[in-house]
């Protein structure tokens, strides 16, 4: 597990599955990294929690999802930003934030069975029940489709919250600055329903 | 420039710079991804947009830092969620964004003046005129501080906009399911005074 260690402000840190899963369940989108031929490269991808594994999905055309299909180590990323941090020095400034990284190796989900409860999951995670309230995927759109599942075993979350670090000194503390925190909020607005 | 063709969609594609400049600028995070000895690594931290530059920064000590400022491969992606699209099949179900992808390589940013500046720039981020409100780094919080430039160069954009495609079949459109466009909405809510 050394990959998971947490080498920066370890004390932000936790290898707790309850807040770990708590962060991917509420972040609709996460951060795919692989290797490419070229180098490093990072995706963006909606995702939904299955018990221990991160389930994601594309078009079966996908250069991403065909690849990691290989088996190719990858790392998934997860940030919730909840507050900009504000100090009366600029060096405290800071954001409040939930984050988890996960390491390992992407296995495609094949079977009819297990693919449709992951799409079904990716929908309902949108809106409980939503799965239910649209036309499941025929055979076509299912052979269009590619699911893969990373497992979350060898990961690490890591959080920050509450107001500014303390002032170093009495001097920095006198300062005429406002110091707090200005929290980030997001919310659904009005549907839009399609012409 | 082959590694930012985009090739899943490109229609939604774009390497319009307007449109790149400002996607980093409306987004507080970004994920960073670069290769570590045990593989690919993504790592979230804010960014401001100085020009053609993509500035970072954290600690000194911090391993992303000092591995990035040794010249290796790293790909930077923004994303921006703006809306949970739904149709009335699974299939079309999918989400509005906006989003960056960025390919380079680091360099630190050592002069004085220049770093100050990228600093001051990363507080004017969060508020205009943030950096004139409190206390600027003293030389012990500026050595204690590695501040990287990424290019923006070699970079795409990818959006998703509007309702869901349209309806493949006259049956699908039939379909008695709701379709339509859920707006996501970041807000900052009431700051809260540091105790």
């Amino acid at each position: 597990m050394d990959r998971t260690r947490l080498r920066r402000k370890p004390q932000r840190g936790s290898h707790d599955r309850a807040v770990i899963d708590a962060i991917v369940d509420e972040a609709l989108v996460c951060h795919l990294g692989f290797v490419a031929a070229h180098g490093p490269v990072v995706i963006p991808t909606t995702h939904v929690r299955c018990g221990d594994v991160l389930c994601i999905h594309g078009s079966a055309a996908s250069a991403m999802l065909t690849s990691l299909a290989t088996g190719i180590d990858a790392c998934v990323t997860i940030t919730l930003l909840d507050a900009l941090v504000y100090a009366r020095t600029a060096f405290h400034h800071s954001v409040n934030y939930r984050s988890v990284i996960a390491f390992g190796r992407a296995t495609e989900i094949t079977d009819r069975a297990g693919k449709l409860a992951a799409l079904a999951a990716l929908l309902d995670k949108l809106e409980p029940g939503r799965s239910q309230r649209c036309r499941p995927p025929n055979d076509k759109e299912l052979k269009a489709t590619s699911v893969l599942a990373l497992p979350l075993t060898e990961a690490s979350a890591k959080v920050r919250s509450g107001p500014p670090v303390p002032d170093d000194t009495p001097e920095d503390a006198a300062l005429p600055y406002w110091a707090g925190v200005i929290p980030l909020v997001t919310a659904r607005a009005a549907p839009i329903p399609a012409p």
